[in-house]
């Protein structure tokens, strides 16, 4: 059994709209921040070199979020952070976010291990093992 | 059979990211955009007076985006909108963006018909009917 | 003599730009972040009740940044805020940036002491004497 | 005398914050969208091959905005940009924001014409004579 990535999230006031609410394309950032720091609690970053000069990254190919209750200024979010599939060569994060026992949202991101070259469009490849074995753990 | 509405985004600098193309999350604020353009065209507002000293308004309770191609600071992307579903209480928005005949990215937001009170949560109501004669034509 | 407020910022991946580094605009909203984080630091926040039915917030009447040097995505900036001018009505709060020994930028935040009240415009009031006895320790 | 450049600008929902007003940030995000307009009706971009296979870009040393009056939701602005000096390396823009005959905002911006090559710092140059050519009628 996996154990969830947790971490935590201040919502700020650029993040409110009129609504006096935090606006709901925020938690695509939110869910992306807390992707980054799973990544660096793995010793990983999202822009890795591959040790032959070139870079290796991760373009999203699917964002999705369900809203289930609101959240203002300066509430503090809890997210965890499970992998919901690792493919050959694709991630689905799977996110959940509450405020203390009140369950706030729901999302996913799907991302694709991608050679990246300097004004070339990403290319497709098979996650390395090196990467494979260190999110491992995560997977739910 | 309905005719989309149709609009325009250029892309703008600070949306781009270090991977030299747009954000994903910025394409749900394109969505939002486009949505609230739809709501102007059609002679409302996103945020309106139901005559009844009480706000109507449309918080989402579901976003998600399948992201095909990429787009870089300055083009100009072409955005279709329809209503794939105009429920009793909800409305689900399909976007299709493109940049020239390339398919860039799709999405959909669900927004739920709600009267707002200062300091109280929305409480979710049937769309008016004087609401509901304006966006049928955009029904798919 | 002032003792600064420290707080620390992570550079977020959607704050880069495609030139590859942080976009100007962010500086403002670490500004921001820092300046409250400094309010709740003092025991207060920037929307307060006056304990008479009001909101007392602060509005800003002036923001200025000068730009040293660049950072970018995973970054960790250090930010120094000292109030550089605690007026009547008034505060000036002067931000510099730091990586490592390496000045960033510097900047300054002018914001007016004001009572809200729901679809009025602000109205400018005296700083009341249990916050500015709050704030005094960090004045420069 | 010179004539300013125009645009206007529709303030959008994620523009705002639960003040109801457009977050002060927000207008550094215009200043800069007005500028690059302004670009490119001048036949440029802020992104420019200099015909030797490096970049022209224009990073910014200074920005600074004062705010004069609030705006909302839908609120169409109407902003002027002059050129308020046109230095050997450098230009300050200057911006005036209004809605309707209300004054708004006045800010500025400083941009050094730099070569941008990847992965190194930008290096200042002489802004070359066809660029300042064609900015030259928007000096005030």
């Amino acid at each position: 059994m996996s154990t969830p990535f947790k971490s935590t999230r201040r919502v700020e006031f650029c993040e409110t709209d009129a609504a006096g609410l935090v606006h709901f394309s925020a938690f695509f950032q939110y869910m992306e921040q807390a992707e980054h720091a799973l990544f660096r609690q793995c010793g990983l970053s999202v822009v890795l070199d591959d040790c032959a000069g070139r870079l290796i990254s991760w373009p999203r190919v699917n964002a999705a979020c369900d809203f289930e209750g609101a959240v203002k200024f300066e509430d503090v979010l809890d997210i965890n952070v499970t992998i919901s599939r690792l493919g050959d060569r694709s991630i689905t994060f799977a996110f959940t976010f509450r405020l203390g026992s009140k369950p706030i949202a729901k999302g996913t991101i799907t991302t694709v291990c991608c050679h990246i070259e300097h004004d070339k469009a990403p290319q497709s490849i098979e996650i390395p093992d090196w990467i494979r074995e260190r999110l491992q753990p995560l997977v739910a």
